[in-house]
């Protein structure tokens, strides 16, 4: 059982009205909440910049009639396979992938993984999802 | 057969050198190859703004002892099942899942869809990936 | 709701006997749960004979080095696109890959996709698992 | 590198003829490769046979209104979270999921883990890839 602490905020009106319309938008149903979850998002992002074990995903969209390049990506997935769960393959159309990574080890790591499948030529677009492993999150 | 057309670009000498040093370390060999990058992502980013057909990834962490969560995430993914081409589940630890989720549609329906999974009492993160269906870039 | 109908079944004593040790392994609390589903197990097979709408997962497991069989397999898999919701892919060791796709369609079609994925050389195993589309049954 | 040794086989005429015809169907373009995924087959069903550590797929399918299914299907996963190396959804309509958990483990505990998810109630359908990790095989 986790005990809740309620303690105040005080907000320029404005500033207030602008994270209410935001919430509404959302579907949050009340601040708290809402306050929460971006305490919990500012927490992984440390998680990011201080090297710690994370997971998230990586998207790749490409053309797979480019032959090279198919094989490069399974080299490097392969060469970082401690760090890789899961590749998911989406064929999107007669020549586009979508390729969806999931990833968990040391923020280095993946981000250097993450720079080694960005850069191979024919690569039409690469992006990146933070996450976390959890287990340090209420 | 895509035929290259070549231009000059006129950049502050510390920017070059700043760029250079980022082609590096994410394993670039020619400059060509990085601005090329460059254009495609914001042609991307635009595809996003402009709610065109768009592809990507979310990511959630969770608890999954969160009964009632476990069945909103279930309940909210099959209203939106036109934009879902696929959930990839992964059991982080006993308690923690990654789920990560390939989708697909106009970009406002997927923002939508972003939001609502964001929202429920329960969930530790949610991450998110921009990506394209691929078929209005080169 | 589905009202549900009770009838007899006579059975020789022995046969009975095996299937109730076979429900204990199972984890089946009564024998009504057991007969339901070989009864919905039968239907399936009569929807592959009879060339319905289905869906299931194909296998495979190869040494990602040959590099020509990755493009071939790529090749199939796409020419078949319309069959194949998403294409899991799991870094075994350094060498092996699981791959495992899932897959909707007429029986027949994909039938012919896995005698495609099957043949060609380098592949060290091809797996299937039947399953439905499931809007037939209850 | 594999050095091929060459070995005669006899056959009835009729059996030949049979599987010739069968391997036109399947795309083998010579018998040996045919033969020898059949010897490939034979031993990877041994692998199952005799407890080795192996790889494969279950199939689920399931109407996810089912709440305590979903529950259940997602506890029982998380016991045997060492054997599941991911798990795939997919939402084949308003009601029905497709759920494809790629495992990898003992042969025994791979098995026990079907039986457990095979027998909720609410389940409609449960199919099962037998496959291989791939390093006992050339």
């Amino acid at each position: 059982m986790t005990s809740l602490i309620r303690f105040g905020i005080s907000l320029e009106k404005g500033l207030l009205y602008k994270f209410d319309e935001q919430l509404k938008k959302r579907g949050y149903t009340n601040r708290s909440e809402a306050v929460r979850d971006l305490i919990r998002e500012s927490l992984v992002k440390k998680e990011w910049q201080e090297n710690k074990e994370v997971s998230g995903a990586i998207t790749l969209v490409y053309n797979h009639h480019k032959r090279e390049l198919v094989n490069q990506l399974m080299d490097i997935q392969h060469d970082y396979h401690n760090n890789i769960l899961s590749t998911q393959h989406l064929h999107l159309d007669e020549d586009n992938c979508l390729e969806i990574i999931a990833i968990k080890g040391r923020a280095k790591q993946i981000k250097e993984l993450y720079g080694k499948l960005s850069s191979p030529k024919g690569i039409k677009h690469t992006g990146f999802a933070e996450a976390t492993t959890g287990n340090k999150l209420l």
